[in-house]
């Protein structure tokens, strides 16, 4: 239970009305009962905060918080913002009992820290280093030479392969993959899509071919302030190690292929896919469904829109979008302009006619 | 082994021939053996039936089943339907003992239905309750206060986070991942992304930013009748819970972000994307690769074909396809006009020249 | 500790310099230590070379590695064919102890050959085959029946349903499913979306619908020398079985739906989804992102590019990109029009005005 006067303490606002309102958890407008904090932060809001039975609410700047008959309520400037705070005040987060269970296999040579939870049937392998308050999902599978940092959060059924390293604050959502080999292989000639590649398009004569595997003696090294989403998988190097920068967020079902390195505070949102050997700068967006092709670089706040394919080089503070990207604004132009284009073939299909007219050596036949 | 006319009468259509014939398996025509039921049920597959050794087979309507040289054969009107009932009937189902696994780690407070299945190391939190004859398969996990229906079929690995709530006759393929935490971060001061949504492509001024988690406090809640593929993700709300409807089938590798509603009796095949935010009605079907931008509604009855990339809201019934998406024919004609445009640009080159040749002002030059 | 000297024997390559010098590892040249084999196998890696410490390096053919300081080194010609051989020869794999640990629970009928070793928590079913020094990591599920051939590594939390047959030297990375149930589902009418297909955008007349279950009979079976990435599903098939031919390659978050069968030889990069019923030839390259419709045919030797969606039959040998897929060339002067149409509609909009002023009758009025 949380009183209204704790919930505006958290914000750094001032109260309106009776602080001493008590409610169990947050609710949108409308379904809101007489114990829930209603949650309406912008006017958009305020039919659904008529239908609903909440006494409390987080309102948007400048509400007439009496006028929608509340007892009590904290306005905010940014509500996406207030949210954040809103929620991590009230999320209960997993339960694990303290201490390791009974049935995980932990390494003798495995070092935890003060206060880490190890959940059931996780194993923990050689020589791992895992940091203090660290909770440790059900079934979760860690490998040997692991080091993880304090504060660790891992969901249910995590994997993470050999060597990997990851800083403070870690989450893993449940069935992330960390350190599985890169997908790199040869062929003993060169191979056709080797040869398509050189001259977009021409795979000259069509051979036999198999597939030689390039083992990936790398790791994976990510830095503090990382989250990763449910079933999202990062490959290790080959010989360097595959590098996530210090604050980035990842979504679910996305791909970092081997020997990337993503800079610091990125976003990338899910089934985003980055191929191998890409450079990608600070503060970069990717979309939902972003690919990048594999040796790319990608420059400091980069923003690009769903569903983007990016091919060659973007410079730093580009807006892209399409397939190809390219500037958005540019994408949009010749968007407009292809849904124009069954009618401009027809004007060109009348001009001929016309101009066929005209012609003077024509005329006369 | 079941006989042909328990196989007809399945079907609900007459036997032709001897009923008695029996067989342990249903195979394709050409690779039936004289022990195998032979599915042959359009005209199409006439080859392959005379190829193979079947004695018999379920045949289209219509069909001379003695010309094949069978000696039984059940015609059906409508093949797919005939398969529902036909492979139903044949499927033996994933095998799980009877009880509970002595390995399993089951909260001492979760309520388990009659005839409920527990396979090893699965862990089932506290509060949670399982409906009548659910089965469970290896290693899934089970957070506290979920909630499962009756006759449930989780295969291995399935992991459902705390407070997911979920209808009877269920089925979750292996790797399916629901209740993960939103994705949902915020900048203190507004972020370059959100002025590129704004201004759809300018961001301003870059500045260094660094992203606050939104915490989910929702659950996901699901209908009665719903499948889920493989490794497919569905993240929990924010504040209110995602939900999926009654009858609604999702397949492989799918993503369905926080605070989706999706209607009932839906199809979302492989590798589709819904962001967040999202209202689809009922009966939307979204064909592979299909990808849905956060907050759009999608009426009833659309159907979206593959790649289909949805950035703005789309009416009943509507059938749609390209990125970003348009009508279908309106897409197909755009793309066939695209198709010739490099010959169009010529015809405008050879215009121009034509037309500077006929203007008086130009000729007199 | 490896010798120059092996790895030199390694590659079938002479020495070039002293021999004896030992490496524990090898590094990228700007990173390597005194004690590190760098890799630098283009002329690109001289200045980085110049900037490490390595003693020893791999080079390209004609390298003056003198010049660089070395004390000894190996000249290659095909650098990413040498890199097969050389991260073979250093990669130590995965450690798993011998035998089967006493967490694993082995149906009694199941039969485990020479030198296998069964990690924690993995639970083995009724009648499965499993070659000699295969090697199962923690957690992996085994259904009911399958068979898994000689040399085979399974990384954590792999799931292979029953009756899947998988031939020698398998690797699966982490995650992986093979075997869940196809994605099958018919109404008893004709569906919305049915006729959509049939005719290309228009579903005719809308009805509710609700999706009758086509259950899975068949299974998969795949040859030998394939690899699987993180988190990548395989279907089984309604009634025959999903097939991967010998050799082929397939990177994390794949999906290959229902009824597929995929030749030899092939690489599928990470994303790529095959929807279902696709014949797919023997060394088809699938770029990152690609996807097929469901019941096409790929022939031989195709590269498609990264992003294309295919949605019609490919004959041999083409290299196709763009969504729908075209030949690559073709594509690629599509949409360099493309750019120019914002332009091509203005010229054509200012001939138009121009052609009006010189048509007589249009000058009269």
């Amino acid at each position: 239970m949380f009183t209204l006067q704790q919930i505006a303490e958290t914000l750094g606002r001032p109260v309106e009305g009776d602080g001493t309102l008590r409610f169990a958890r947050a609710a949108e407008p409308d379904a809101a009962g007489p114990d829930d904090l209603a949650l309406a932060m912008s006017p958009a809001y305020g039919d659904a905060l008529r239908a609903g039975q909440a006494r409390a609410a987080i309102l948007w700047d400048g509400a007439d918080w009496k006028g929608f008959g509340l007892k009590g309520a904290v306005l905010v400037p940014r509500a996406r913002l207030a949210m954040a705070s809103i929620t991590a005040a009230l999320d209960p987060g997993p339960r694990l009992p303290e201490g390791v269970h009974p049935s995980a296999v932990v390494d003798a040579s495995a070092a935890l820290g003060p206060g880490a939870r190890i959940g059931p049937f996780v194993t923990i392998g050689a020589d791992v280093r895992i940091g203090a308050n660290a909770r440790i999902g059900a079934g979760c599978a860690i490998g040997d030479g692991v080091v993880i940092g304090d504060d660790a959060l891992l969901q249910p059924r995590v994997v993470l392969c050999e060597r990997v390293v990851i800083g403070d604050r870690f989450i893993a959502q449940p069935g992330v993959v960390i350190g599985g080999d890169g997908f790199s292989f040869v062929t003993p000639e060169e191979s056709g899509v080797e040869r398509a590649r050189k001259t977009l398009g021409d795979q000259g004569d069509i051979r036999e071919q198999a597939w030689t595997r390039i083992h990936s003696l790398g790791a994976v090294r990510i830095g503090d302030d990382v989250e990763i989403g449910a079933n999202t998988t990062i490959d290790r190097g080959t010989v360097a190690d595959t590098v996530i920068g210090r604050g980035t967020k990842i979504d679910n079902l996305v791909m970092i292929g081997h020997n990337n390195v993503v800079g610091e505070d990125c976003l990338f949102c899910s089934m985003v896919g980055v191929a191998g050997g890409c450079t990608i700068g600070d503060r970069v967006v990717l979309a939902g469904k972003v690919g990048v092709n594999d040796n790319i670089t990608v420059g400091n706040d980069v923003v690009a829109g769903g569903g983007t394919k990016i091919f060659t080089r973007v410079a730093a503070g580009e807006v892209i979008l399409g397939y190809p990207a390219t500037k958005m604004d540019t994408n949009m132009a010749m968007y407009r302009a292809l849904r124009r284009l069954p009618r401009l073939s027809e004007q060109v299909a009348e001009l001929r006619k016309t101009v066929a007219g005209l012609v003077p050596g024509k005329r006369d036949e």
